[in-house]
């Protein structure tokens, strides 16, 4: 059966994009994958959605460069140290300082101008409700109103014949669910990344709120993580 | 009495945007102005935005560079040309190929950055519902749906104890009443461009939907507009 679905996926080189990547085509999507270079010190996870891209054969893959350090305002693209803790129960409960204004929004926002010109009503992303950084652009409220609007912005729905989805297939996963969903799937966590602030070889340094919660998914699977940690 | 708003718009140097900076200022706000360069063939656009920031005295004023030939799809950022016409009235009721794919979707998305970390809760953008090109992302269903996502995006509205508001004072207006709207409020028009094609001295081509529209409105005011056209 010939595959027929064009779906775009918003792929960071990090472990929940991967996943949500071998979830779309295990539905038969055909991947257009887009990546951000938005001023990231963490750009290490860019050489990784350019790995895993042509390993599980995306049909397309566009990087986007964009520079965010424009406003500022994240420890993310500013001068400003990536908060590190001992333990995921370290971690508060305040939006912290590695959320970046409006990043979502943007990212999506490029999704849905690739996906209306190369014909795809299925957008794809890795956020997730549960073991996330607090970010409000990760909520299920946020995903749905920007569906809703995505409906209203683009022409290709605006005579309402079309529908487009943002698939969210993490949302409700906690970290350990969503590695052993990929590890079934078949992908090699080796090559992705989630450190907010890896060295210069790109080695994770195991105490950012995403490493520790990383660390923490593969520790519940009774797994060990195949990257390399600083420490 | 101090100001004490602040304000972000989407300059785009040309007519509509001029007047929404105009009506903005004159409800005390202090304006932040975001231009983007997008690969457009109007880039002409982009000086007249400099200018305009320049003689109206806005606070702040940031051109953001992106690249939508990255996706190509519309006349403005590919090689398609850009249809001309000889009156408004040969503009056909479909969506033109001028359209950009998600184009204000990402402008207000960056809008929406840039007020999150400068602590503004107003946007500002000329959208219009009459006497324009028919571009989806025009509409009023359009900008409710964007204000309701962007205030369950960002960190800043996340708590609901404040709430960010797009405003569109030019929605309900037609060309001719944006123009004697800035003209009362003491815009120079003859700083503003409108047209999708101008040559290499920035002239407007004097046929594309957007000079058509502009010099009806101009006429139906009994006034001569300041620009140069071509023929």
């Amino acid at each position: 059966m010939p595959k027929n679905k064009k779906g775009v996926i918003l792929l960071s080189g990090g472990l929940d994009s991967a996943t949500v990547l071998a979830i779309a085509q295990a539905q038969d999507y055909d991947m257009y994958a887009l990546s951000v270079q938005y001023g990231q010190r963490h750009h290490h996870e860019l050489s990784c959605a350019v790995t895993i891209a042509k390993k599980y054969n995306v049909v397309e893959h566009k990087i986007v460069e964009i520079d965010l350090r424009l406003f500022g305002g994240s420890a993310l693209t500013a001068n400003i140290d990536v908060p590190k803790h001992n333990t995921v129960a370290d971690i508060g409960p305040d939006i912290p300082v590695t959320y970046v204004p409006a990043r979502n929004t943007i990212f999506l926002s490029y999704a849905l101008a690739y996906a209306e010109t190369i014909g795809a009503f299925d957008l794809f992303i890795g956020v997730n409700a549960l073991d996330y950084s607090g970010y409000p652009d990760c909520r299920p409220e946020f995903i749905n109103a920007y569906e809703n609007m995505a409906n209203l912005a683009i022409a290709a729905c605006a005579d309402g014949s079309q529908k487009l989805k943002i698939h969210t297939p993490l949302l409700h996963l906690s970290k350990a669910d969503i590695i052993a969903k990929g590890i079934e799937l078949g992908i090699d966590y080796g090559l992705t990344t989630s450190c907010y602030d890896p060295n210069m070889e790109g080695h994770a340094c195991g105490h950012c709120d995403s490493c520790l919660l990383r660390k923490k998914g593969f520790e519940e699977n009774g797994l060990s993580d195949p990257i390399v940690y600083v420490e």
